[in-house]
């Protein structure tokens, strides 16, 4: 059985990656990283309670704070507001955390490399996103490219599979796949239930409009 | 005045990087990163006193604990013996850290985004090295190939002034940049004095030796 690490923030497109991985058959380990974002705590509880649907028994949580202690995102700094109109797609939002996804496929790739693994599975999405550099397939290319200079072993990938979906087809992917969707947390903020209007939980919603099915989480908005 | 981070690990290379950066003109922040290495306190020791040399203020040490956990180096892990036969070009030896010049190097790149540094600094050396692949010429072209499309600012560049000096060359341009390599670590065991038998020491001393001065740390052998 193949092995394969996931990044599982705890949200929508994260756990369908994850489901994504595990029906393609690989022995899937699940990757959880803090870096002082606001909603952590609701983000590591979502990221257990996947993994525990699934089956998931090896998880590794990472805390990497010093991206809180670097700042510059709406995500880690309590000062700096989280937009709230919609999303706006000729400007990166505050919520862009700078080189966010490098970190976390350091860590992935250190992992897999140690354990064994040959794929490395994120839910990163192009369509319907933020528009943050760092999650649009260029991007990707360019980091497996670097894996093939890097490596002792040379034989890891990342794989995207949800990057050319938009959020309607994710939402289907996952229900096809099983996904627990009231295990997830997608929103910014830090409240008990989602705000409903930042630009996670909008994409969120959107998706779920798309694909003509009602979303089991609770929305204060 | 033009800004960059120095990646300094408190050992010879990163000093003379630092030095260089430095009498480049560059305003210079420099990072530390402890990833649970054996020699940690020696190393961040020298980081304090080499930065404190030359008047560089502005220092992050970041904590990548999560490297120590994920293991498979004898550089953080206690039960693999570190090698002390001398360099072995035909293999990569066990003091191999799994993809971690990417974790400093990211670390590195999202300080940099946030204050507006546009050069990173890092005393890699692929002639008379340990062979790691993360220390190639190759790795690092690939590196600024993914700042390219990563980043908001897309400005920040990876400089290796070191790359293709051998080691002797290194303390000859140490010794002309006034580098104090007293203040500096460069052993991977953790006594009081220098090992002077692991491959770190082994090319240290034949740098000294083939620059024709004395290196003026204690070694044990």
């Amino acid at each position: 059985m193949e092995k394969a690490v996931v990044v599982l923030s705890g949200g929508l497109d994260s756990a369908v990656a994850l489901a994504f991985a595990n029906n393609a058959g690989y022995q899937v380990s699940a990757l959880h990283v803090n870096y002082g974002q606001r909603t952590e705590l609701k983000e590591l509880n979502s990221f257990n309670l996947i993994c525990g649907h699934f089956g998931v028994f090896e998880r590794l949580v990472a805390d990497i704070g010093y991206l809180k202690a670097i700042g510059g995102s709406s995500l880690t700094d309590g000062n700096i507001p989280i937009e709230k109109g919609g999303v706006d797609p000729s400007r990166i939002p505050s919520t862009y955390v700078p080189f966010r996804n490098t970190h976390l496929l350091s860590i992935a790739v250190s992992w897999a490399e140690v354990k064994g693994a040959s794929k490395i599975f994120i839910g990163a999405v192009e369509e319907d996103s933020s528009g943050y550099p760092d999650c649009r397939k260029g991007y990707f290319e360019k980091f497996n490219e670097l894996l093939a200079v890097a490596l002792v072993q040379k034989k890891v990938t990342v794989e995207t599979p949800l990057i050319d979906l938009n959020k309607g087809d994710i939402v289907k992917l996952g229900i096809k796949l099983g996904v627990p969707f009231e295990l997830t947390w997608s929103c910014y903020g830090e409240s008990e239930e989602a705000c409903g209007v930042c630009d996670s939980c909008r994409l969120r919603l959107n998706g779920f409009k798309a694909a003509g099915v009602a979303d089991p989480i609770r929305y204060a908005h």
